[in-house]
């Protein structure tokens, strides 16, 4: 059974969730908006009024004729077909839980170079970014980022993954989370990194997931870029 | 068996989306912050390291000796116990979906005074809290009001509830949202709110409830205030 997925073409942005585990689990998928009229197809869709349980907004997933929306949601909904969540309803529960999380802390990154608003440029909201990452930096990358961290601590089947023994949809959101940190905040995570090893272990752990690291290294997987959630402006930097 | 609701005081807040969801199903629980030794209990269960699986931050629950969090989490937990689900798998993953979507919607709202972030007053970001509430006003408010108006159109079982027949707690979050959004942005809804009639319909028929009616006319229904999510500051509106 093919998956579907639509998110815009030309970024990781929150697709990238629902990609890597798609990619980490081989699925048999396709990212409809990077293929021929796939743009077409992504807008002809989200504005559809026959979809009686329409997407807000992208990423999206059309599965057996169903479509289902919200990053949490979607990995949810696929998380045990892929193998991405442990056995047990508990255990898949709170993997559910640590990706709400990660989905509040996404949405605290992008505000820092958009606290005014999406439909301004950055260029436009420059000394409201300015304040914002001063106390994203100060304030919640460390605070989230020590969450992230005791979460390890206590697992009681011990660090490697963030929930039981085995790869999870979260260790992969994590895994991205933290990659796009370095990416955006290279001094402020050289800071705070080092105080949270077990968080960076993982990330190296999961880019060598074979199927991950396969990902990597192929042209689907594309570069961080500053229309992204993820951006690089040093001025926003520590 | 009965559930422990731990969250700020003196605010409605994110707790209000369960505290509504338990009092509509008149359910044992306890607020336990609004208890004798309330806020220590609350700070203490927060910063507990026995904790396997911990809280980023209020509300979260205690029930059955487990924790759980995250506002959309707590609900689909406790939403089958509480019958405020439908009976079908699809339907309710449809009500998730929709909290998680109330959920960014939640976020933006409070964002529009505090763009700069949670740890300066709002009277120290006006400035970026102007821009940010009039780029709200205009794009985003619109825009959440019209996708869940069209959520209550399309469902083939007509437009009195947002998911199947019967009262789901994404209705019941609804109402506290519109409830929220007339009293921090009375001018904004009524220009808005001409244009969503099924949802003012809706949040009518919540506040009818009996369960939900007694509720909004006990103490424990606190006032809504400018120390919440929804704060009416007059500059900040049409």
């Amino acid at each position: 059974m093919q998956i579907e997925l639509y998110y815009w073409p030309d970024i990781q942005g929150r697709g990238e969730f629902i990609r890597l585990a798609l990619e980490a689990a081989d699925a048999d998928y396709i990212d409809v908006a990077r293929g021929e009229d796939g743009m077409t197809q992504l807008l002809d869709t989200l504005q559809s009024t026959a979809i009686i349980h329409p997407p807000f907004a992208p990423p999206f997933i059309r599965v057996d004729g169903a479509v289902i929306a919200q990053v949490a949601g979607i990995l949810q909904a696929l998380g045990p077909q892929l193998e991405l969540v442990p056995s047990d309803e508990a255990g898949r529960a709170w993997v559910h839980q640590c990706q709400l999380t990660i989905a509040d802390f996404v949405g605290e990154v992008h505000d820092t170079h958009h606290p005014v608003g999406g439909s301004a440029y950055y260029e436009d909201q420059k000394p409201e970014a300015l304040r914002r990452s001063t106390e994203f930096r100060r304030e919640r990358l460390s605070k989230f980022l020590h969450y992230f961290e005791s979460i390890l601590e206590r697992n009681p089947a011990g660090d490697t993954w963030l929930v039981g023994d085995t790869l999870s949809y979260a260790d992969l959101s994590m895994f991205q989370m933290l990659a796009g940190l370095g990416y955006a905040f290279p001094k402020a995570m050289a800071r705070v990194g080092v105080e949270v090893p077990r968080l960076l272990a993982l990330q190296q752990r999961v880019a060598l997931v074979p199927n991950v690291a396969r990902y990597l290294r192929s042209k689907r997987r594309l570069d961080f870029n500053n229309d992204d959630i993820w951006r690089h402006y040093p001025e926003l930097d520590d």
